[in-house]
């Protein structure tokens, strides 16, 4: 069953500890198949190196087990509720990548400083605020999602134009059309990320790149007429 | 003679490196076997790369060599002293991990700023009290593991709850139920150190994560209704 | 055609992910044929491990296409704008390189603080002004180069003896006699960058190095009597 | 002639890069024969990946080649100042290694943080002043020398229990009773350097350890009555 899916999402999962994002256990990546409305994810507290594509686990948006033997992800019904609301994401990634947890633990959004920001983050990545107590003991993880989806209605952000959260006091959250695409944001956020706090160790006082920049990088990679890389 | 302990516990020491905690042989693994009260651990200042298994050294609880050729580490007092205070401990791990000493050279607690903090250390990671000058000249390395047990004791910390320490102007100690764990903890407290740096040079006056956040992340993992992981 | 330059260009491009200076596809190598005036450039948007050497681009100084099948680099015009306004350059590299992100983000000369720095760039790294919002939207890549261009003009630089520059709020471009060398100082960049982040670290308020230091420095490697590796 | 120290000294250069602590030629190791009074040292600007046993260099203590096809190392001079005036020293290291260029640059001593540090240096590492325009425009390796000489002087330092220095404005030296041993202090003092920017980040307020901690520490290795590591 969807084993197509199956063999892309187990690839963008082996992906993040060869790209240096995770330690241990400490990331998950899901894809949904829009048609039949299923996600796969990686099963919860598997090391990276035993992790088999069989392992992993199908689950409906109700986040019902539908097929697999073992328990998905303890982030699954995160990643449910953002499948729910960003209709045209089709792949999502968790990390606790340094540089981004760095960030969420200072509650500050990830100031857009820069072009390599620009190309990726059409603005700032923006920070949740934390969850109430009351929030976190009723249902946390699905709480964690609806505090995503909030912040980027409350801002109205486009999912897509800016493909990546970072949840106060947690980490990075990031999706893209597909896993594969979730994972390569995941890497371009903690890259950013990085920038970023080197730049306010320079000077803490920087202010934002001017808006015409972001305009420029970012719709001359994504816009009608972007003009990066080569056409197919 | 205790045969499966000295691979367990080498097989530890080999890992310091592996994970890049260590320089040269500014580290070292024990474990314990409860049953007879004896302590296998590294020999002092042997590389890494000339290490066998066969080198290790078997102590008892105060501090003879049982067997062995060569001198324990320099640290035994330290691990023995641990071993009697903490019952429920297996393993125990001393470092010079680089993000950690930083915490420790400042004389300062990491904060607990977030979930992968609140993951596995219940709390602030505790800084001791620096060694007295007659602490230092009388049996230094025993004062250590005494002001360890000392700050668990003055704050009420649960070893298991909050499985490290850092010693003021020294490096980190970590433990677990045994040696391998010792070894994850190790590793998971310079992450969580590394994060808490990033976090307090984008903004030093960041407050910790609230508590709640901690008991949920803490007791998903480790409470009585954990939901993470597999149930075996 | 060009076949000597086509691999020179090739083996330039290919050093940059094997120094560690690209994620993805954030960079580019081009060399210039003074005699013919044709550019042999990276294609736009290829990752590393896909690039051939049949891939690379030719262009000629109007920026037209005189060979290659794909989209020359989105940089290309300011690639070409410096070699008509440096004629002693021979090769360019563009990277997004952390550190010296990190200071162009911060809108900041890297600092001449050591005799690292001053052994081949003979003065602080400029960096240049935010292009104008017209200047953007108008022909962004080509005006990047006119601003580089400007900013040496404007404070009397010889582009030989400061071989690369910071462009606000994006990044590094670097050059050289020839792509390798371009490269060699891109790589020398991003150390002296990082080198400069810590000093600022330590004490932001540390003066540049005494001037006479720099020219003892830079004019042992590179002036009349120069006396630095062997003579060939 | 002196097979056995340039052997000895060929493998202490390969170490720097191996270690991670030079970037292109940034570096080189020298070792001494104190019966011939004769020196083995790299040649200049020489890349590692193409040195060979059989292009080091033997100079005497007046700075004359005695055996050699290629120049010395453009840091011979202050290599062979310091092999005159610390009888004691049997190998020199000089490196750009970041961290502790970071504090050179800074104009600052290393401050004795904690025991990483006391372990190997007995007080902070010295950061000399920075020599004078004449100094520099007369016989600027050979001022270096003695201005490193005159550091250790005035503050009455024992170049064996400080085994090493940071010059103002440039960066790390280090030495050791051989070839081994100084790059063996080249790799502390870097590590020493990265802590210590840790913790002035964490707290730039931060107090040295305490003196009877350095005491302690340094002694137990290096003491009468050492008792770390192995009897041989």
């Amino acid at each position: 069953m969807l084993e197509k899916l199956r063999e892309e999402v187990y690839r963008a999962n082996m992906e993040l500890p060869e790209r240096g994002l995770v330690v241990y256990t400490w990331g998950n990546v899901s894809g949904i198949d829009r048609e039949s409305g299923l996600v796969v994810i990686k099963p919860s507290g598997v090391e990276y190196d035993e992790l088999k594509p069989s392992n992993l686990v199908i689950v409906d948006l109700n986040n019902n087990i539908v097929e697999g033997d073992m328990n998905p992800s303890s982030d699954t019904k995160t990643h449910v509720e953002l499948y729910k609301s960003f209709p045209a994401v089709g792949g999502i990634v968790h990390t606790h990548s340094a540089h981004a947890v760095g960030w969420a633990q200072a509650g500050r959004d990830i100031p857009s400083y820069g072009t390599t920001h620009a190309d990726y983050f059409y603005g700032p990545v923006p920070c949740t605020r934390n969850l109430t107590s009351q929030e976190v003991e009723s249902d946390y993880e699905l709480n964690t999602g609806k505090v995503i989806v909030e912040t980027f209605n409350a801002r109205k952000l486009d999912p897509i134009a800016v493909p990546g959260v970072i949840c106060r006091s947690h980490g990075p959250f990031t999706w893209g059309k597909n896993a594969a695409q979730a994972v390569y944001h995941a890497v371009v956020l903690e890259e950013v990320a990085k920038m970023a706090m080197f730049t306010a160790t320079i000077d803490p006082m920087t202010p934002p790149a001017p808006q015409y920049i972001f305009d420029k990088h970012y719709l001359r990679k994504h816009g009608a007429n972007a003009y990066y890389g080569q056409k197919n």
